[in-house]
């Protein structure tokens, strides 16, 4: 290996010392010749299609762990499978879903978003003045803070990495920073909180400060590009960067500016942390600086010894994530994983590591630190400090076993 | 308006100037009452889904101008359609396609890449081989060097945006640097040449430099995240940033590193610029510096003088954007249009400005300066030197009229 490709190796992915880039050796195979013609190439194609959709061979490739509370329809959640997925952006079909009362049918023609409350100029707005509106992209990732809750449990459950933690997604967000809406109602500016209600069947609420509001708040009408994807608040949803998934209010229909939190049942019989004490936290915003690897993960079966290649997101709700580092045997010793450009804000940070397997059991963890220098806590000590009650906001390290047999199963290490 | 909040908007908007940030006034109604409840919150919505689609009140969002040749399945184009569109990345589903004989169906666990030629070991990979590889993620544009070949005709075509331009998009794809794999197959590294070949019924191949192979080419295995979708080369395609799209040759089957480019059928009898002496210019590959306004655009309607919000995407095949320049008086006068972050090379850059129409018919242009300094040709000047007869690598600025009735068309102007 010339030294020139050593150094671009070592930039890109970090620990690659092997000079072989496959483990086993058998992941391909000297050619003979070429492969056959393929059937592929005897006859034309499919024709072209008016709005595409994955491969057949995908269809495996779904959201994960759908489930709806008994007697209801469409109140409960669906996973972003993870494990099957590799960069910083998810594809829309695939965001995760949270959901208090499904996923209602708004003809964008008739809604209407009220602003009203401590202003000057109460405002009704259709969603094509929204449109037309100055506007801002933002890539950021959304987490439902009852992601990973399932981890607070004292046993782990069998779980996959989407399992686990697909109650997180990334998608480029676009449009009207809330600021200005508020700024033309005539917001009273000594008002320190505003509600914000969906229209939906739940009329999902909750109260918001007014800092926030005024900061980095959003109505978002675009995801990836295009509208809104109807489980994801068309035709316009409240986005809050970095903050708990429920308040960026999707199906956004009313802001109302007050002077005290209302104290929906979002924010009180709901979206509360019951601590160890018995105690519960109300109000806990912003998502705190997490990761998980990945691949490999719970399910996977390593191949065998050799070199693999380790990946996985990282992210923070506090700010923009300026280190990963990985453990390849439980903790003991950490490497630096490289990040993949562009690091944004509150955004999916993809990290990626070589890893040269000794064929002995082990255990893989990824711990992260964002800008604010908070580091992602072990779990032990996390779960000392919050009790096993709480659903939400758990962010602690993540731990992958990998067996001499190559199987990799999610434990508590 | 206080200056904070003047700051801020000049910041991020640009000119905005006016203190309504509508335009007409008759955008938002002043709040008599909250808006009745409406019928999506009377019943609860539909359940979770295993993979997301649209709504069904934007289906009319479709791929443009889908064209096949006559007596041919699937031998054509269909276009992103980027009026309705607004942000950096390009939802799969409505990712352009170019193909030469259709999509065709091809088993991951069936497909094999060759590389042979002048390498020291001929090597065989499966997709699972390749997926095992070490990965890098980058957002970048495709464009078919053929996108806005319309304009070289003399009359402007009465098209959209979409219908012009629509032949670029931008992802983040994901997947192995192609170094690696000719490295690992022990590359003669004096060969200039290597040769891609598809696995469709034309086996679409090209020729490309081994410069750009051992630089920055990637063989592509996801796409925003998820897998390839058919359409755009499952299970793996050549990409070669900034360069024109049918050299990212699709459904990769083989690259055979040669001595001399093979002038294959796809860089001989097409793909090949017609100048206006007759002459054809061959191995025209980067595309050049490029923009264009997306809204307002032809087919729209200005609802009245007053503040609009202008936006629109340029991109350069040799780099990053450096600067948009926007005209609303035909090209006498230039405003530098604020670049949507993250500005990142070879992908699509947004920019957005506010404009203040004072109702008298006029037409709106965009021009892009790259960072090597190359700034997008009026047509004029550039079909002067390229004539009528070509068709790729169109890159002239595009024109917009807005009559004083605020009807939007596409001009040469």
């Amino acid at each position: 290996m010339d030294k020139s490709k050593r150094r671009f190796i070592k930039q890109t992915f970090g620990l690659m010392a092997a000079t072989s880039l496959v483990a086993g050796g058998t992941k391909h195979a000297a050619a003979a010749g070429p492969p056959e013609v393929p059937p592929s190439m005897k006859g034309p194609g499919a024709g072209m299609g008016e709005y595409g959709t994955p491969a057949k061979y995908e269809r495996k490739v779904t959201r994960a762990f759908i489930r709806s509370q008994p007697g209801t329809t469409g109140s409960g959640a669906s996973r972003t499978p993870l494990e099957s997925l590799d960069g910083m952006v998810t594809p829309s079909g695939l965001h995760f879903e949270r959901h208090h009362s499904g996923v209602p049918d708004i003809d964008p023609d008739q809604h209407r978003l009220l602003i009203h409350g401590l202003v000057k100029r109460p405002l009704i707005f259709t969603v094509d003045a929204l449109l037309r509106y100055p506007m801002i992209s933002r890539i950021h990732f959304l987490e439902c803070s009852g992601n990973s809750g399932a981890l607070y449990q004292p046993a782990p459950p069998n779980l996959t990495a989407g399992e686990t933690h697909g109650l997180v997604s990334c998608s480029e967000w676009t449009g009207v920073p809330l600021r200005l809406l508020l700024e033309e109602a005539g917001v009273d500016r000594s008002a320190p909180w505003m509600l914000a209600e969906g229209g939906d069947a739940a009329a999902m609420s909750r109260s918001i400060p007014m800092a926030k509001a005024m900061d980095d708040a959003m109505l978002a009408l675009f995801q990836n590009g295009e509208r809104l994807r109807p489980e994801n608040g068309y035709p316009v949803r409240l986005f809050l960067p970095g903050w708990e998934g429920n308040m960026s209010v999707k199906w956004l229909r009313r802001l109302k500016i007050v002077s005290a939190p209302i104290m929906t049942k979002d924010e009180t019989s709901r979206y509360t942390d019951l601590q160890a004490d018995g105690k519960s936290l109300m109000f806990t915003y912003p998502m705190d600086v997490k990761s998980v690897i990945t691949r490999p993960s719970h399910g996977m079966t390593l191949s065998g010894a050799g070199l693999h290649q380790i990946s996985g997101i990282a992210w923070s709700g506090n700010g923009t994530i300026r280190k990963v580092e990985v453990s390849t045997d439980g903790g003991r010793t950490w490497t630096d994983a490289p990040l993949v450009a562009p690091v944004l804000p509150r955004a999916l940070t993809r990290f990626r590591l070589a890893w040269t397997w000794d064929g002995a059991a082990t255990v893989l963890k990824s711990r992260a630190t964002d800008d604010t220098g908070a580091l992602q806590p072990e779990r032990q000590q996390f779960v000392s400090e919050h009790g096993n009650n709480a659903i939400f906001h758990f962010h602690a390290i993540q731990a992958w076993s990998v067996a001499a047999n190559g199987e990799v199963k999610h434990v508590y290490a």
